[in-house]
């Protein structure tokens, strides 16, 4: 049977990324508290295409995925992206993975249990040619916050307008950062973390708390940048906050980067 | 050429609907301002097909649509649709159009004007069968407001956690009835309107109405449907309200009926 | 602390459905083959609220959740609906969640195994009014397939246009049907069912049985639904076939419900 | 009252980005057969802001585009952002539209003429650093057109498994290139194009020619990325081309960029 993928191609041009993308799947998440979690991710596979080939075999990338079937977690990513770039014989390989990750918290007075839910992602990428460190990890996770408006607070008799914002990390660490430290960061930082489950003197408190710590989408960026500055294990970073207006149809943003730092203590 | 759709089919199953879904359109949408206001609609057409039919020949949906292009507004809907069933020989015929609609607001304190947009659909069915009144229209605005929780205001020192919700109102109704009426009605009964411009002193108006009138998404979704039942345009009507919480990463939701209405008068 | 929810209301408007929407949530399905499957689904929970009451508890949704954490699934649906009812001492519940879903499916020559995701929902109300039947189940299942244009493969000397199509089942039963039931029903009804992982010799095996067996979006409406009407445990279905058409931008589609069956076999 | 945006702030943190996010908004865009278009966008806003300075005055984007209503088009996109980084006096600013575009195609035989929908978007930025060339502008233009699998046809009897695919081409140049250009440009290379409507004889023809071109994701890519290189007015571009795989449910996808060329032809 021919194989029309294998031919030559002489039109000179290698393709950075060839794969398969949005493909759902089963996935194991390392967890602190009971070790793995089962959760549904959403994949995309891709590795680099020398000029002189035609195509790439798309069945590999499932063949390797099902090889892994049940043991897909932060662990083995550096061997199934290794898997890659050997059995395509190629340079480069790219291994995103996007998935609901859910987290017990305990209501702040009631002490209630609930689960939260965290959109979470590995987009990691391995490359021959950094021999040394030829893996490149990002994590990242998007938490759901509250927050309040301190301009808002500030010129009003009573009251303030808060929302639903989500603040979005992204990280490269030199050891592993767990999500739920990542989560923590966040929630400490926003007028207030979410929860599934508020009973009455618990939705008090929350409400109290978010009045006590205004911040606008500005603040709540900066202040996680510098938390993520001073931690050693961490060598880079994007933080964005995105406030969800109680005021208006559209959104608040703000953005910062470690690379945005650098460049200040530079000036 | 072979005319496949035209073929007898012997399976005796009638089709309700066949047709196009999704596609995109430019819309003229009647406006009580400007007269017309040009729009990008995503529309959806479908005819039944009787049992002995093969296939619908979807096309002439198509041809349809051109003919008609630069004047689909409300007026010619009904067109429209009894040319769908005298082209397609069919009984009835539906015609789909969900487009965002653009209203000029001004900011209460400032008169800032700014435009809000909101997403409406026409939903229309032509019936053959109903002899004496052949077409059904509906008409469905979703209204992005602003709700304060009246629980969280009465238990709280200071504060009270409010958020961007979104009402939804469908009606049928004997006579027209402007979106920018059903908007008005739905922005009245939220804690507030949102508004895309707002200066300091609007902010502080908007942030200390909303403090002043709490809503539920029951309350909201309540009222309205008292006003909408007390119009004698009106003759159905549907109205959901749901909160993007700002203390949870769920939404809170409430849905009241005209047939709920009446269910309950008959107790 | 007040409870401002139960207090009450005297505006005497009903409402049809209070509760919470878009809750993310860890599930357990069964699974034919493997007893259960854990997968992440999206939950709705709502009772009615009558005119009397001001608001809903809506914290009680989770409590009643939670208690079910790791044993919610098709068998025990029963169960927290009526926990519904009787906690919010309501006349009706509604249970709704949407999940991915996945089976296990070999390649149709090479035997490779992957593992495919099918959409699924069960949307489920109990009523006390329905005495001798309360509990009302919809099961969903949306299944990915392709179809190939018989019109198309009519008049062209070579080759004909098809894609990807989704068939959406909905069904009402007397007993258990398993999701693998209704996907394969679908799967063979349509030009060919998908697969995760795909040889080269499944591929020349799919390409042509797809060229061998055209479907318009139709003729898959029709073909499922005669198989759903000759099912004796099936009492209610609605099929829609929607083909994301390789030659046109928009998607064709077709919708046949049991109850437009029995209105055709009544004339 | 208090401006609590304009405080300083002490953390010594500088926002890359601070602005709104996902406003609709009415635009109008040049084009090339009408002089202009009226369409709805998806816009964003932003602007550095500097470390000392608490907050960004969000209401000032929303007064900025309302002065430009009715004239935003590609021709005053400078004009825009050289008005924002003086009134929110900043380095940069950053100014993102997204849109569907329509395009009045004729059918290849019955030259019926018909409108197709192209998601496009200009992604600009201006900086006072880059003195000489403040303003850099990306314009995306996403088309969907048709591909037929070359390996599927090489392996089978008869037929070809083909679907719709999304092209997504984005360029910076030194002078303008339409919209309809780069449409041009993808159409040409992949399989066929998509048209919303087609006769029976357009049909055949259709189905013809993509049977005739069968196209990999890589190779619509490479064949792209070569006439782009050509162009003298295009600076920089990147590539995507994305299956929605009709013997899948996922997508095989290939991305080319211009650095990607250079560091080809470095080797």
């Amino acid at each position: 049977m021919k194989d029309i993928q294998n031919r030559r191609d002489f039109r000179q041009v290698p393709i950075q990324k060839a794969g398969v993308k949005n493909l759902q799947y089963p996935l194991d998440v390392l967890d602190r508290e009971n070790k793995v979690q089962h959760t549904v991710g959403n994949v995309s596979m891709y590795v680099d295409l020398p000029h002189h080939f035609k195509g790439t075999h798309m069945s590999r990338f499932l063949e390797l995925l099902n090889e892994h079937r049940g043991k897909i977690s932060l662990l083995n990513i550096g061997v199934i992206l290794k898997a890659m770039v050997s059995r395509f014989d190629s340079t480069t390989a790219h291994l995103e993975m996007r998935f609901p990750y859910f987290v017990e918290k305990s209501a702040p007075v009631s002490q209630a249990k609930s689960l939260m839910n965290y959109q979470c992602a590995f987009l990691a990428t391995y490359s021959r040619k950094r021999r040394r460190e030829p893996l490149d990890l990002i994590v990242e996770v998007m938490v759901p916050v509250s927050t309040l408006c301190p301009c808002s607070k500030a010129i009003s008799k009573q009251g303030a307008h808060n929302q639903r914002s989500w603040i979005s990390i992204q990280i490269r660490s030199r050891e592993l950062v767990w999500i739920e430290e990542l989560i923590a960061i966040a929630e400490a930082e926003a007028s207030s973390g979410l929860f599934a489950l508020l009973k009455r003197e618990d939705e008090k408190y929350v409400t109290e708390q978010a009045y006590a710590r205004p911040r606008f989408a500005e603040d709540v960026a900066r202040a996680i940048a510098r938390k993520l500055k001073k931690d050693p294990r961490i060598t880079w970073f994007q933080v964005a906050s995105e406030n969800l207006e109680s005021i208006h149809n559209h959104n608040a943003y703000a953005l910062v980067t470690s690379n945005g730092l650098q460049e200040k203590s530079q000036r």
